[in-house]
């Protein structure tokens, strides 16, 4: 409350609305207008005089102090320069791009079937708020408020090295990890150092569509490699090719994890071909279901394996965290290129991270989220069959998601804009696809952001849809 | 303290070298080990507990509930696969560009003379932590922890555009502005959206070196303005350029504030000829000192500039926010090519800086800062003179550092080696001109990272180095 009348009284004096010297009610007064108590808005008035923003003078009162200092010069407007709007020439068009669909106020719906939303009641907002609070120490604030340049908080480099990617198998030097806005800042910068004009990529099909997008923005060659039930197929697309981008964990979308055998072919076939892997593991550690297959990169001696994954998916997507993990001299290219772009993710949340991590949370967090996606998965397995009996779904283990063919006559996108108005959501799968008419009757179900006494329900009135 | 024995207990744990069901020892035995308070032991062990982590037997005591989860399948390495480091080919080589030189361990320096480096004591802690921990409500938490997909905080963006931008004369339409991980990102997505290989674009020489290198990532054909002292020179150079990339508010490296008749005669070329600019207003708000000039962008009545600014650089580097303010259909742009890239800035950072801005912090803190820097300011000034009088410097009035030009002989590379060993850090000036070898003579002091009493001792030691 005493904050809310700060920021009441600082955005009239940014307005011009009380100027400089003009008197403020007495707190009594502003109180009793306000309905609160005196010592609420004597407390907010101590704060801005303390910050300048308020003078206080002795028996007669408080003053505003600051006011909104607009430019005192002024330039006309140029001589060549019309009224109406005026388009540059752009180099590219990303906004025509097709992306998977999530409403901005999914929220608002009571079935939302998405992948990778959070639940706001799975964040831990204690373990958080503890985390972020050892981050702001005197002396955590003096490690992390500098330009790092193309460096990392090494706390969290060693927490990432320590107790994150050893679990999976992974172990890292300190010169082979880089943090990143997310995995998709890791998968953006490693297609953007191997992939230029003309190089021969290739990727799975059905895959990220963000993927395609950035090979796209590259104007690299892009190969589709086909995925049957054991993930991509390592067949002779690859000849020819200098990079593969795979998702073995969990492919994505059909969620299948690529067996060891699949993985060994695909490993044999990539080193004879020479070709650079970039493993995007991008859900690792969401879901704790049965014991964790390793990565392509646990068995990587030569630093042939871009491996990616994300720390912000497991506790909340707007934290924007995640690594690479790389060879030394790619990792050395991977931040040179990051530092022309952006320098480095912000410091200050890679710090809290780090404590998050050492303090135990992360490990009690996966915990926690892996009972709760675990019942989830049982009741949507429990009814699919029983609401959508004319579908064929697939999930391995770990995935929070359900990938669906519809029958043949499915139109997957004009079923999305009817359930909505159903108030369900799920994602069509047709954009899943470089040829989008091939998924025109797969969709795709997440259950991590939909409650679970909302999941009957929800694929109830889905399947009244699918006829 | 708790916390420590935490993460020591924790990292045992994740190293395997406690292992499942071992028993720790007696809060009281390890408090005695450790010569420290029994309840802190106590409270540790509970939490641990609480998280499932530990294990608590009545009577029996407390065990190892969980431990390091390698994985069970293991993958041979593949048939093909040396053991001799592998090599991709890369399409560019980012470690090789030129950068300007701030040594890691800065702050063991005594006398830092760098450029936009971050004086801890300058931080206002107390301001900070408010504003985080009433970003970290339950409700606020809720509204930043989803993926905001391609949008930003609403809250700071509203910031943005009544308490921050209208002071410069800058009013944005909502979906005029967009949030960027600092100044750097705005720059780079704005000219990754303008310059394909072969663009025509202009900018300063000298001027700011990663604009050449985001240039040069591109692939654009790089012009050259003339720099005098009104600033950048619009000359013929600008005639067939489709983009102009201005530093109007502090010419980067000079620190030349371009006047109003230079402004005009740039907007009317720049109009003339159909040129889009790119308004880098990097230093906005870091040092009042005197009126604000108002940017280019105050002007623009057609969406015919891209204007950008820093909030981290006004707080701290490692923060990462930064913002650009562009026509909505640029920045419609701007956005699918953030979310390709990495999604948005971490949202948690934007709600507490929309919380900084909206108590009053923001404005409060620059007013602390500018007098602080006004001080290291006069104090510079009065000592340049006497303790370096063979060479000529140059600083505008809100700039937060020198621009120097020695004396002809001068090796300003080799010198800055000789001052280092002094414990005296500058930034030679080659390498913010293309055509290095036309900055030999030059350096730049910044006085935003050096203690205010150390001022004259680090000129006095540096006068030594210029004969």
């Amino acid at each position: 409350m005493q904050a809310q009348i700060r920021q009441l009284l600082v955005a009239e004096m940014e307005k011009g609305h009380l100027s400089v010297g003009q008197r403020l009610p007495s707190s009594r007064r502003l109180a009793a207008i306000l309905g609160i108590a005196r010592n609420t808005v004597t407390s907010a008035y101590e704060q801005l005089v303390a910050e300048g923003a308020l003078l206080s003078q002795e028996r007669s009162g408080v003053f505003v102090a600051s006011r909104s200092a607009t430019p005192r010069v002024r330039l006309a407007a140029p001589a060549g320069q019309g009224t109406a709007a005026w388009q540059p020439e752009l180099v590219v068009r990303p906004s025509t791009l097709h992306h998977i669909s999530k409403p901005r106020d999914w929220q608002s719906y009571p079935y939302p079937f998405l992948f990778g939303q959070f639940d706001p009641g799975l964040f831990p907002i204690q373990s958080w708020r503890e985390s972020v609070n050892a981050a702001s120490s005197v002396s955590s604030v003096n490690e992390w408020a500098g330009d790092l340049i193309d460096e990392d908080d090494p706390e969290l480099v060693a927490q990432l090295r320590a107790l994150v990617l050893p679990r999976r198998g992974v172990w890292a030097a300190v010169d082979e990890v880089m943090v990143t806005i997310g995995a998709q800042q890791a998968l953006y910068l490693a297609i953007r150092l191997l992939v230029g004009p003309g190089t021969a990529i290739a990727m799975e099909e059905p895959g990220y569509p963000d993927t395609r997008h950035m090979i796209r923005l590259t104007g690299g060659a892009l190969h589709l490699m086909a995925v049957d039930a054991d993930g991509a197929i390592p067949d002779a697309i690859l000849s020819g090719c200098k990079v593969v981008v795979l998702t073995p964990g969990h492919q994505c979308p059909t969620t299948v994890t690529m067996p060891p055998e699949r993985r060994q072919a695909m490993l044999d076939a990539v080193c004879r071909h020479g070709i650079a892997i970039i493993e995007d593991d991008y859900d690792a550690d969401v879901f704790q279901e049965g014991p964790v297959v390793p990565p392509l990169k646990s068995t990587d001696q030569e630093g042939r394996i871009i491996y990616i994954g994300s720390l912000s998916k497991v506790l909340s997507p707007g934290l924007r965290l995640g690594y690479v993990v790389a060879s030394a001299a790619i990792i050395r290219e991977l931040r040179a290129l990051r530092r022309v772009m952006l320098r480095h993710p912000p410091s200050n949340n890679q710090r809290a991270m780090a404590m998050f991590i050492s303090l135990g949370h992360y490990r009690a967090h996966l915990r926690r989220v892996a009972q709760a996606l675990a019942e989830r998965a049982t009741i949507a397995e429990r009814f699919l069959p029983r609401h959508l009996p004319a579908v064929r779904w697939q999930r391995d283990k770990g995935a929070t998601s359900h990938w669906i063919e519809g029958p043949a006559g499915l139109d997957a996108r004009a079923m999305s804009v009817a359930a909505a108005a159903k108030g369900v959501l799920i994602e069509p799968g047709d954009v899943f696809f470089a040829e989008a008419a091939r998924g025109r009757t797969c969709f795709r179900l997440g259950f991590s952001s939909i409650r679970t006494d909302r999941i009957e329900e929800g694929l109830r009135r889905l399947g009244e849809l699918v006829c």
